[in-house]
């Protein structure tokens, strides 16, 4: 069978670039092998969004005599909370499909390899069949890296995948890895009443992110009872817990569950990329500012680039593939790509941060304010903490934005969006953010 | 005593002002003969949004077994949500006046005349004492439209200042004008079990809002047991109802309270605007672009324009007339001020609406989505309804956006930049929104 593009794998680019070429005109093929959504639909975002909202919900009970509010303790019911989850995954699983669909493109739900390539035409096998096409894009995502700690074979861990699909709650959990998504874990089984302790190699939380909220956001969820371990190094897991090591001394932290979350890793292998010696890197496949990869019909986006990690990085990506196919100019900006963590309160930051900048010795200036400066936040979070923080460059355009409280996640856009479009602090105070809303702390920043 | 700028009134215009005024070395005297905040700090936006968070969080607690989470009915103690109202509000307004203050404004907190002019200064009176200042910006507000009703002398009604202050719950309440502030108390008074009716002389409830989004909340909240006459008047008010009439039938709405809601009205009495000669129009002050009355050095900002009577407008107009003074450029621009409603979900609006657009002749194309195309939305909504309309002119331009559906509060700035910085819905797209955010509502309906 002849096709325009093939695509495969379902997640965020996949879907993405499908729905985009079908609108195009673009006879395509998409090839899923396990569920349209990926990773992101089934078992990454949107699960964990959908179990993090019950969580704030038993939160929000838990505070509500702060608001005028009482009602008993509440309770809750693990198989009614997860399946909500299942139910709210298919739905949007079905709706991608639909959509996907609906632009004529061709959903075949079974793994694909490339074969090679004849007469000008990647050919892709699948089941039994030879689909030969004009243009490839690879979209196969990431798997969670299992690091070589001794014993970890021996027993039976938790990665992401196995937290999302459990019966009953434990007791005491060790999160190994306290990134974006160990954290937001930790803040799940936290406000469900499960002894949390995270341990991680870095001497801050949450990776590249700014330490200063990555600091108050920690500092914040170590009141709640979630215990730290900076800088240490797990040695060995057992079936009662990990020992830890941390400047020389190791030591013990007893714990029912191990949960593994310490990265993700490109899937580059099985996909048969090789077979048109299309270029790798040393996280992934190597991609110019178009998704192209050393072949020039061949594109990849999403986590198999091994650059981002994200979903939203995937979607964007996908879009600006199908543009360069479609010969219409755009390019992947990645200065402005939010990065967010569903905790409670949210962090969210974009663009530079100030360690990078450092780093780099490009000179900038700080504005910043606690979230106390909006009069909303102060009407919706009683004793609540939160910060607002601006970077600007020498020139005075806003390079990064860093911000701690709710609704952060749906806030950095706004920041991502004065970055893209490279605005400088006089021309962002221009802009009317109603009154009252949480997102005038950008006015308040701005002014500061 | 000699200042350069004297503003009169500390509502959002006039602290706004004072600030900038202090922070580019202007020496200002700001003048508030009530509580430094005005309406919207004091009785208006600030303390509403409290009470409704408190009601936000007793509808959660109500619908929190879709989500997994059980609790017994929750109950409320209306003294203290009303604590906490006062507390808030307190808090806020010495933060103002704190950084007011930090600027080196002098705060008068009293009532102030215009005097007259001599030797080219502006000379205010108050307390006794005489100030002489070069600019003069007049921003005292509005205040609620008392309608000629029948009988309404005779009872005691609440406007929505008393609704704030009140003690105890009434069984049962008629609010009179289904505008803004009558479908926020509306909401309040429904999450706090009292039965709500709502008379609304117009064929739709929210004024010149969207209709469609307007007629989606108004249909939510008759769900809820709000019920609503459209296209009724109020003939007569009673100490135990409402006589209503509707298309030549009068019929009575029996309530213990009635909450009047039909409109404000500029402040523009008593502050000696006359002494000047300073140009009004039907409903206010009539300003330029730059907030400039007709005498060049007196400003008018804020609701005593009769113009948008929104806090954030008040706020950017106080800005343009400081710049203004300044002699920076810089110009009001009505066409991306947000509008919001903050009822549970919030209604939030931007730019032109379709009932506008077919008045005026312009042709227009819209793109809409039901929120459920956001995957955050139905992981947080379970059964909820919600719709992001967007409207684009016959250059691909962004001239509109409507919305229903939380955080819709917080999303329609958003709309408001693109509005004003002129996107099409092209550039608009490579906007990159996190996922899975609400936000991405966006980018679903630009691609629709």
């Amino acid at each position: 069978m002849n096709f325009d593009i093939a695509i495969i794998g379902g997640g965020p680019a996949g879907y993405t670039a499908a729905e985009r070429a079908g609108a195009n005109g673009l006879k395509a093929v998409l090839f899923e092998k396990k569920a349209i959504g990926g990773v992101c639909l089934n078992e990454g975002c949107i699960p964990t969004k959908t179990l993090l909202y019950s969580a704030k919900i038993l939160d929000s009970i838990k505070n509500a005599p702060k608001y005028g509010i009482s009602s008993d303790t509440p309770s809750f019911d693990l198989t009614k909370i997860m399946n909500r989850k299942d139910k709210t995954v298919k739905m949007l699983t079905s709706g991608v499909k639909m959509t996907v669909n609906s632009y004529g493109v061709t959903i075949v739900e079974k793994e694909a390899y490339i074969e090679g390539e004849k007469d000008g035409l990647i050919r892709i096998s699948c089941d039994g069949e030879i689909y030969q096409v004009k243009y490839l894009l690879v979209c196969t995502g990431s798997d969670t890296v299992i690091p070589p700690i001794l014993g970890l074979s021996d027993i039976k861990y938790w990665t992401s995948r196995e937290a999302l699909e459990i019966k009953e709650l434990p007791e005491s959990l060790v999160i190994i890895g306290g990134g974006v998504i160990g954290m937001e874990f930790a803040s799940f089984f936290n406000s469900m009443g499960v002894k949390v302790s995270v341990v991680e190699m870095m001497p801050e939380i949450l990776g590249a992110m700014d330490k200063e909220t990555s600091a108050m956001l920690r500092s914040e969820y170590a009141k709640r009872g979630v215990t730290f371990y900076l800088n240490t190094k797990v040695v060995e897991v057992k079936p009662t817990g990990v020992v830890i090591e941390k400047g020389g001394k190791t030591s013990t932290i007893e714990a029912e569950k191990i949960l593994l979350s310490v990265g993700r890793k490109a899937n580059i292998a099985n996909v048969g990329l090789d077979k048109l010696s299309v270029e790798l890197h040393r996280n992934g496949v190597q991609v110019d500012e178009h998704l192209q990869t050393s072949h020039p019909r061949i594109y990849a986006c999403g986590d198999i680039t091994g650059y981002s990690l994200l979903a939203h990085t995937a979607i964007r990506e996908a879009e600006v593939a199908i543009n360069h196919i479609l010969g219409i100019d755009d390019r992947m900006n990645y200065d402005c790509i939010p990065g967010v963590v569903y905790t409670n309160p949210e962090v969210a930051g974009v663009g530079k941060t100030e360690e990078e900048l450092i780093k780099q010795g490009i000179s900038y200036r700080v504005m910043k304010l606690p979230m106390v400066y909006s009069g909303r936040f102060v009407a919706e979070n009683e004793h609540g903490t939160g910060i607002c923080k601006l970077i600007q460059d020498e020139f005075g355009r806003i390079i990064g934005c860093h911000m701690l409280g709710n609704p952060a996640s749906e806030l950095i856009v706004i920041a991502g969006i004065a970055i893209q479009k490279g605005y400088t602090v006089e021309e962002f105070q221009k802009s009317v953010f109603p009154h009252p809303t949480v997102g005038e702390i950008y006015h308040e920043v701005l002014f500061s």
